[in-house]
């Protein structure tokens, strides 16, 4: 076993701790506060945002959209430039955090931004951002990484650099409170994918990785069965703070990470724009039964630990099923047809852009090639 | 549930990975290491910190005793006074990183390095520090704390800052291999005190907490049991990875703690000089089975969860069992007798210990008074 891991964010968890932003931020910086819609008018938390930043200079910038295009976020880019704004507050859940991180990179950045994207820029400045998390689910507002879209080309791409960890994040669980039902069932259902690539992959006997995780997926385990009784502050700081720890980079160190099923959810959303939960849990059991033999004994172990399955034959695939029936129960579809995606052109489709991305072999056994995508999405039609 | 949780320390862990430190530290730095005894150098760690500090200009200063000591560890501050050093790389266990933040807190104050004991001080600034860990067990090489004795008193005091959390610690599993028996048998049972001051209190529904407490729990259990057959790399891995998650701020953020085990512990460490893990054991059984009412909720899910006991009449008191025999099992002493200190005058001593450094209430619910360690310290004969 053998990693670096370090994780610099500060996490300000608890009911009113938004109020934690006043002293967070220099009030020196000039703030540029970016959000989605119009939820955080409604909700109370850009009232909150503005009476913490009452001593700072501070712009806003919104329209960040579900899967943030860089067509929306270069203009963030420009206004910052034009304002000479030096700091960023991303108040949303994990598309505006991924597209405020695309936009502290790009900001110090001189070519064109999709760069960033393509791999060609590696980030290594960036300007200092901070989050107010308002949705449970991605993980973004502890660790480095950011999934960007480009609308005109229809690409939905990932990168990562230490240089946008968010210097600080705002959880307040109850956030959740005002949140739509198809919202939290997707943060549920993208928590739980966000633990499986990093634990469903072969057995290292990395003791502690395996514990942490396991304790995390049996607490969105319970956190859906409790899913119809979640109005109290118990439920919502389970979710928001086990959401957190499923990506902040700690039980993955160490250990091999998988990642397929997010590099295909990604081309089925930028292809059809079907939520990007929901993409996962159309993959996620689907490329478990194509690799079941790879994967059979960490699946077995999480029957065990996770499911309280009995250790019969089978025990690997009965775990996949117990993953499908979770996602089920909390209303999520987990075939294509059954987010609206019908006709024969998908496999061929997704398969063509993982390999446009140079995505050969994705797995961590390097298994998962694109004809085997192909099938993947084949059997999840 | 409310908390500020971050932990910036920057962790290099694995076979090889003492090599690190060559780009973790600024070459531009003159460096003071720290260590205590002669075993780095005939265990190979000190030719390693020695290879991969080649580019920095750097002294040594040796000799921190174990109950790192302010007569000791003034000299090192003169030292860096003397040479205009300004980084402090600590190579050891936890009483040389201890010590280590002692140092760098102390030589960027003017007054007497004491009063950072004593409060009077608040550390606020210190020199960057590094850390290449040779003995799991306190996790100091991640934290902000630092226990300190004076000799000349018989004191034995905390403090902590965020001023003096290592900027990297190195933890190369390698380094078991050459311990001492009785060191590695402390070590253990450290870290599952450490876990237990902040897992057994009361129940608040931190799941996160609690589930991770309890892997790590699970993973000591695991590792004594494998106790005579530790010698493979799998054994000293999760030994080292346990023992450091076990108090870097995580499982405790947000949950009661306790540490009346670790302050009484203290104050039998500064009165009869035994060994800070053997002091422990000493005194968390007794301090359970006094608190077993304050208790009982946690040290129930204990048993079941981490000992595999079942649900039956006297759960609380068997798990306190359960802890008491995994300490004997390792060797270690469970009572202030086998650890050579008999008569009569322990308890009233080690009160009237606590008293005097203003600890007038410990423990979660402040129910541990002066009269009630007495009674512990008692019932620990």
């Amino acid at each position: 076993m053998k990693f670096t891991y370090s994780n610099p964010t500060v996490i300000h968890f608890g009911q009113g701790m938004i109020s934690a932003i006043a002293k967070a931020i220099d009030p020196a910086k000039k703030v540029l506060v970016i959000y989605g819609g119009g939820s955080i008018k409604s909700n109370g938390v850009y009232d909150q945002v503005a009476a913490a930043l009452s001593g700072h200079k501070w712009m806003e910038f919104s329209g960040v959209e579900p899967n943030p295009t860089v067509e929306t976020l270069d203009q963030a880019v420009a206004l910052i430039r034009k304002e000479g704004l030096d700091y960023i507050l991303a108040v949303g859940g994990g598309s505006v955090i991924d597209g405020s991180k695309y936009v502290a990179a790009a900001a110090c950045y001189e070519g064109d931004g999709w760069d960033i994207l393509l791999g060609k820029h590696r980030v290594k400045q960036a300007l200092p951002l901070g989050a107010v998390l308002t949705l449970p689910a991605t993980g973004s507002e502890s660790n480095g990484g950011a999934v960007i879209t480009r609308k005109s080309t229809r690409e939905k791409l990932f990168f990562s650099s230490n240089a946008v960890f968010p210097r600080f994040a705002v959880l307040d669980p109850d956030v959740i409170k005002s949140l739509p039902e198809r919202q939290v069932a997707n943060g549920l259902v993208d928590a739980f994918v966000h633990v499986c690539e990093q634990y469903l992959t072969y057995p290292v006997q990395g003791w502690v990785q395996d514990g942490f995780a396991e304790t995390l997926l049996r607490n969105l385990v319970n956190l859906a069965l409790q899913f119809k009784q979640r109005d109290n502050d118990v439920w919502r700081a389970n979710f928001m703070w086990t959401a957190n720890q499923a990506l902040n980079g700690l039980i993955g160190a160490g250990v091999p990470q998988d990642w397929a099923t997010h590099m295909i959810g990604h081309e089925i959303t930028a292809a059809y724009g079907i939520d990007h939960a929901r993409t996962l849990a159309i993959v996620l059991p689907s490329l478990l039964r194509n690799q079941l033999e790879n994967k059979k004994v960490k699946l077995a172990q999480m029957g065990r630990a996770v499911f309280d399955l009995a250790p019969d034959v089978g025990l690997a695939q009965r775990t996949v099923d117990a993953i499908e029936n979770l996602f089920r129960s909390l209303g999520v579809p987990v075939r294509l047809s059954e987010a609206g995606v019908s006709g024969p052109e998908a496999p061929e489709l997704i398969a063509a852009g993982i390999e446009k991305h140079g995505m050969a072999k994705l797995g961590e056994k390097s298994a998962i090639t694109p004809a085997v995508v192909r099938d993947i999405v084949a059997a999840a039609a």
